[in-house]
């Protein structure tokens, strides 16, 4: 098996609804420090699994949809906590579509599965993995 | 399948036995920066694998069990070699067993598998990984 | 010389004012992670820079007053962009004045000077060094 | 599952050929950080998985066969692209090969799977994993 | 004294002369991650120390120059060592350029110093600082 | 100014004396990851700052003396607190005459200045800086 991975990061601004969340319930904020990790059994003719260059272009496309702005406001997350853990998998929902729809190339298409980790700070993150189809 | 991982760390001292060690036969220590990653199918209604706070505390009450102390001197290593390796699989008993019982609330126990990751030096990690149940 | 430092981090909401920031104009956020380098001449009789306990201590209750917030609703920054740089001054100056005051002990009186290092991205860190006098 | 990691690094030079790879057309260079993860149920009775000495020795030994050195004009890559997926893939053959050989003790013949992991930069990189036999 | 730092990277080939060099006199490659440090005493009406987005703007159009190329076929480098540290100089030159020429705007002419650290690999770096005038 | 930097890291026993060290006057132990800084205003005529390779046997050499050891044992350091702080200033003292001695070559006797830092967890570290002469 094969990975492949790229990073870029957002700075967004949110709160949490739930006693569990103690401070944080409060309007703050966030660096998410993205990566992503495209896997398949195999490489194509020219020994690569997607175009690197493709894959952060399509990242950072997706990330434009959220960095910089105060994620409570956004109507794709009403009534949704956007926790370190859900982010991954919504940032994997985009990514994932954007592999099958061809936006990766031919690579894309074959990856098989799709890893999302996103570090909130130097000592906690969380991750969302899945297959593609 | 989702995941979310805690940090924290521990220094320590030991020896270990075996002509295989060769200078670590002699006493010496070391810093184990620990990483905790939960692994679940699911988040819960407020969109959390666990309470990251309450994940945080009971990885804080393990690993001050052995914290700031010589771990040949603990009962608990007799005849054992505490590798990092092993040590990593001594606390993920013990982190597995504090999800079972509820410590980390609901969410610990939907918890799947866990993965105890040791970092000893810039160059040189170990980890065990498994189920929870 | 001598330096000793030790790290924390908080997560804020804020935006800036000033076409110059661009998107960064929008409300957002930021984890800073925050290092504070503690610098003297000579160590004390216990071969000791500050008490690390205190000065962990110490930095955790200043960065409380601005963690889990949005900076745009403090009072003590009306009419001033939260930048990174800034805010690095901004706790500068109250570690500078707990160690003045005697809340880190004699060591922390020692201080020569301090510089305080936020780390807002993987790419981008801005600091504030001086005189703790 | 248990796992022990040991890293270390080469120096290399290279140029790819296809009209994907864009500026990476020409020749071009790369610090290869690779960090190789050795997988198996068991440890053995000194509480090891592998001997991390002879694990360190025998990665250097592998890494020796390309450090410092222009990779086109090796003959083991003619007609290759030497990209990073492919050269984890590369090292993983020579490595998986030497656990089988006996090269890394009795430990290492007990290795169930191994993970080459290459990083390129500080955001990006490559692995390839799969079984030792 | 404040100072903002931002990151990016370059790949690049090169060989050394030199007996000194040992291996490295053969053609080869790194990946260098430079670290560009600003430093000035004041910041300015909006709490900049220089505008971010024009410094990574900059360090960027600089890098281009030796980016994904053979630094040994380069007329600016006949008769010199590539080493970590000239590159740091080299970079540093271009970088406190831009700065007096107003590339970086009122901030950047505002700047006192300036460092450019370079990472070859996990655990070798170089720098050089100086003045900007 | 230049600087070159090398790292390595040790793995050692020790215990505190003074009840401002709290669980740490008890035996426990450390890893130190060891970064040595080496300053000059100028490069040799091959463009460099010192010999890395003789550096990092030199560093290496002086780390073997308290490697896989309980420095509480080690008659160097009898009524001496080996904290962070000290060992960094004991290193920098052990390296500085290396350097003075010629064990670092012309190059070594060229430097004007040396830091040594030492990493003792992920969120703490020390260093002791001075002139070589």
């Amino acid at each position: 098996m094969y990975s492949l991975t790229v990073c870029d990061h957002i700075m967004i601004a949110h709160s949490f609804r739930g006693e569990e969340f103690g401070p944080a319930q409060k309007l703050h904020g966030a660096t998410f420090a993205v990566e992503a990790e495209f896997r398949a059994e195999k490489l194509d003719h020219l020994q690569l699994l997607v175009d690197i260059g493709l894959a952060k272009v399509e990242l950072r496309r997706i990330l434009d949809t959220v960095d910089y702005s105060n994620l409570d406001d956004n109507p794709a997350f009403t009534g949704i906590n956007t926790t370190t853990e859900y982010m991954a998998f919504h940032i994997h929902s985009l990514l994932a579509a954007a592999c099958r729809d061809g936006r990766l190339g031919a690579g894309g298409q074959a990856v098989g599965s799709l890893k999302v980790l996103i570090r909130e700070s130097p000592n906690a993150w969380a991750a969302y993995e899945g297959a593609i189809a």
